[in-house]
Parts: C-alpha cells; sequence; structure tokens
C-alpha cells in the first residue's frame, strides 16, 4: 500500500534530527518513526538511523535487525559504509533504515578505546552520497557516547515529551549535555522542536504539563500534540507506522500534522540559537 | 501484609548476583526483583542494586526514585556511601534497595572520565557495613560501564532468557563479556545460574527453546522455569513484586521454587569454573 501526504517544501540542505529524551516510555522511537514517515508522504526523502541496541525503531519500520543483518553497529564501530547498511522501508516511498542490532549494546564500551570515538556517526553520514532530505536518529536511553555520536551528527534536537507526572525529570541533564556537546564539539547543535506526546485532553494534568513545557520552551513546542491513540501503540507489532496501520486514525494525522509544521518553519536560522530572548 | 517462604541455609559469604542480558523484554528486571522477594521470604537479607537508568527495579519495590532521592547514581559518581541510599523495601522483611534514578542515564559518559572507573561499585558494596546474604544487581540493557562495573563487583552472573524466537541471540556477546572480565579484571566471575522465563509448556517453541539452552549450558540452568504470567506482569504497576501481589499464582510460586534452588545448590565453587568438564 501506498499513502500520501501531500508534497512541501524541501529543506535547502540535509536536516539532520536526533531525537532525544533519556527517559523510557515518552514516545521517542514512535516519534521517529512516524514523523519520519510523515516526512516521507509529504514527498522528503528521509533516512532513520536506529541508534538504540533494542532496535525498535527497526521494528516499527518493519526492517529485520537480527544478529547478522549488516547495522549501524558495523558503521560506528567497523567503519563500514553507511550506504552499505541502508534498507528502504516497504510501503513508504522515500523513506529508508539504517537498523540497529543487539551488537549495538556493546558499542558504548567499544567505542571508549575507538579514534574520533564521538564523531563516528557524523563522519558515516558525511559520506552518504544519496540524496536526503531529512536525517532522523533515534536514541538509546541513556546520555553514553551514542548519544553524543548522534549530538555530534545532527543539527537539531527534537524532544518528545510525555504529558504525565514527572514529565520534565531528566530533561535539565539532557539540555546540559546539548550545552556541552554544542561548546565542544558541535556549534550548530541547537533544541529546534518539542512534541508534546500522549496527550489526553480530557485530563487536567495534560493540560498542565502542556502549559509548563510552552512556557519553558517557548516557540520550540509544535502547536500540534501527539494525542494517547491505542492505533500509534499497537502499530509496531505489526512492524508498520501508524502512518500504513491506520492512515486515517487521529494518531497518523497529528504526526502529518506535526510533520508539516516542521518542514514549514524549517530549522530555526542559527543565529537565533545565541540569542533566546530576541524576536523570533 | 508480611508472608513468608520457609527458612533456608544462607550462604556462607555474601553472595553477589549479576542478572544481566542485553536483549530488553527477556525478564531481567522482573527476575531480579522476584528472585530478590523470593530469597527474602526464605529469611535472607537482601539488597536490589538498580542499575538501570528506567528504575523499573526501583518501581517494581515500590522504592520512590524521583530525581531528588538519593541513589545508585551519588554512589557511582559522587562517592556516596551506599548505606545513605540504601532503603528498606515496605512488605518484604529483608529485602533492601538501592534505587536508580534518571541522573543514571549520564554515568555512563560521566564515568569514563573518574579514577578506577570500572570498580566504583565494587568498592561501594565491600565498604557496605550491614550483613547481607544476596546482592542482586539489576543491569541496564547495554554492555557500557554500568554493567562492568556490576560484573566487576560480583562473583556470580545471573542470565534471564526468554522462551521465545531468537532467544540465544546476544548471548555469546555477554559471555565474551563475562570472560574480557573475569580475565582481567574478576577472576571470581562466573555464569553461576541461566533461569528460563516467559515459559509456555503448550508451545513446542518453549520446549525446543527449554532444550537448546539446557544443551548448551547444562548445569547452570534451573529446574524451575518461570511461566508466562500475567500476575507477574501486571505487579510492577503496583509497586509490588509478584510476590505479594499475587502469592499462591503460579509466578509467585515458581519464583520462590527458583529461589530455593538458588539458595541450596549455593555458589558454584571456584575451582570449577576452570574445569567445566568435571564432574559436578
Amino acid at each position: 500500500m501506498h499513502i500520501s501526504g501531500g508534497a512541501l517544501p524541501r529543506p535547502a540542505e540535509t536536516r539532520i534530527m536526533v531525537v532525544a529524551n533519556q527517559k523510557g516510555g515518552v514516545g521517542k522511537t514512535t516519534t521517529t518513526v512516524n514523523l519520519a514517515a510523515s516526512l516521507a508522504l509529504h514527498g522528503a526523502r528521509v533516512l532513520v538511523i536506529d541508534l538504540d541496541p533494542q532496535g525498535n525503531a527497526s521494528t516499527a519500520l518493519g526492517i529485520d535487525h537480527h544478529a547478522e543483518v549488516p547495522s549501524i553497529y558495523d558503521v560506528l564501530v567497523e567503519s563500514k559504509p553507511l550506504a552499505d547498511v541502508v534498507q528502504p522501508v516497504r510501503d513508504v516511498e522515500g523513506l529508508f533504515c539504517a537498523p540497529a542490532t543487539i551488537d549495538l549494546a556493546g558499542a558504548e564500551i567499544e567505542l571508549v578505546s575507538v579514534v574520533a570515538r564521538e564523531s563516528r556517526l557524523q563522519r558515516a553520514i558525511s559520506s552518504y552520497e544519496q540524496p536526503l532530505d531529512y536525517v532522523l536518529i533515534d536514541c538509546p536511553p541513556s546520555l553514553g557516547l551514542l548519544t553524543v555520536n548522534a549530538l555530534v551528527a545532527g543539527a537539531e534536537v527534537v524532544i518528545p515529551i510525555q504529558c504525565e507526572y514527572y514529565a520534565l525529570e531528566g530533561l535539565g541533564q539532557l539540555l546540559r549535555n546539548v550545552e556541552l556537546v554544542r561548546g565542544h564539539l558541535n556549534p550548530r547543535l541547537h533544541v529546534s522542536t518539542i512534541l508534546l506526546t500522549m496527550y489526553d485532553g480530557r485530563t487536567r494534568l495534560a493540560s498542565q504539563v502542556a502549559e509548563e513545557v510552552r512556557s519553558h520552551f517557548g516557540n520550540e513546542v509544535l502547536r500540534t500534540n501527539i494525542p494517547r491513540s491505542v492505533r500509534i501503540s499497537e502499530a509496531p507489532s505489526y512492524g508498520q507506522t501508524v502512518l500504513t496501520y491506520d492512515p486515517g486514525s487521529s494518531g497518523s494525522l497529528s504526526y502529518l500534522e506535526a510533520a508539516r509544521e516542521i518542514a514549514l518553519r524549517g530549522a530555526i536560522p542559527q543565529q537565533e540559537q545565541h540569542n533566546p530572548e530576541g524576536a523570533q
């Protein structure tokens, strides 16, 4: 099946987006695969890089990622070209995935002694010759060398925040890590996008969290919230994104809309990053 | 509520058991907390060390582990004494927990530059003065510095294996890591216990996996299998182990029996480790 979301302007250069939140269960992988599929359905060429050893993004995209499959581990640790591990995603034209296998679980420690250990992913992406509009990187739920590699490779950080108790817990630590990487390794890095997930409009808690997040982050927060949805949760067990699993569902439509916002606003220009008080 | 499992002989010295399997969803945390509770109900004094930043073992034991709670992060990174972070577990006498907070997600990278980075946990446990029969360490699903710290601190590795497709995937890598740590950092380390989880006796697959695991590992595999059980899965959301949540359930009884096996067989003597062909 092929479905389409309608074409949107493509970015002038590849936007590399790091989907990060070291807190588990906030919808990080779900956001990565569904935003990626939405952008592809809007007409873009999109690569998902699965950087979580559990390989849940690969599973959700229907990509085989058992131990013997060439994977992002080979790219990071064995210097294999990224092009050798990228697979097309069935059912969504323009969407590709570099899968993670369980080998990646050892990469955190194997990378410690590797040359240029923080910039292995950045180099691999730079050498990738196929045209891409977006690269979305799904990070593991920790702030180790894998996440650092993603932060060095990317320009934009996308943070999904679950509209639940303790929603902001751990965020300070993530933001400090972004600052550290920006200061030392990657001056282009900035938090470009906050996405509220598992939003239940009927609860007071959800709107309180949304309000708190908007007062903290302002313009970075997308107007679109992702609703709590059974269809979104079910899709991965069928090796699908919600966009192909149930195209008309509220979850599917909300991801298409979030992707449209991301495409239309473009990357926030760099100079504004250093002047958060300025008019945007 | 206090329930009891009947007293068993206590070990001559503290047995430190590392519950590891970098593959997610195999019942690692479930095994840690339920074995620990079972051993405590059998009359032992047991400490669970939660080494996974997601803090699921802490949650399952009903231990508050929000960002401001003193945690194993403070022990590993800030050199706080272990005794300062240990909390008693409600409802199970003799059971204690050193919780994990989301801070721990950054520890993998913070530890890289710390003195004696591999043996921080080992030192902390050595300095702990309360008597303990068992320490069970719940590892994160990766083979980074946190898992290395656990492998340096412990003597026994406990591997839960899910009776499902690809059950043995990733095991080779885990065993190589155990060998590496044994060779360089901790000569006492050995795989003492394999526990088959999510066993469904009605399926051919489960018995095939069980057979394959038993032919690989032999004596290390416990006779008791843990059944696939809704009660085991539900208990954590009530901040409980299955032992207090539903003491009469098959899940509860199987963990009590597995704990009894572990207590009765004792730690496998060291000399047998280097002579796996010898009679045991």
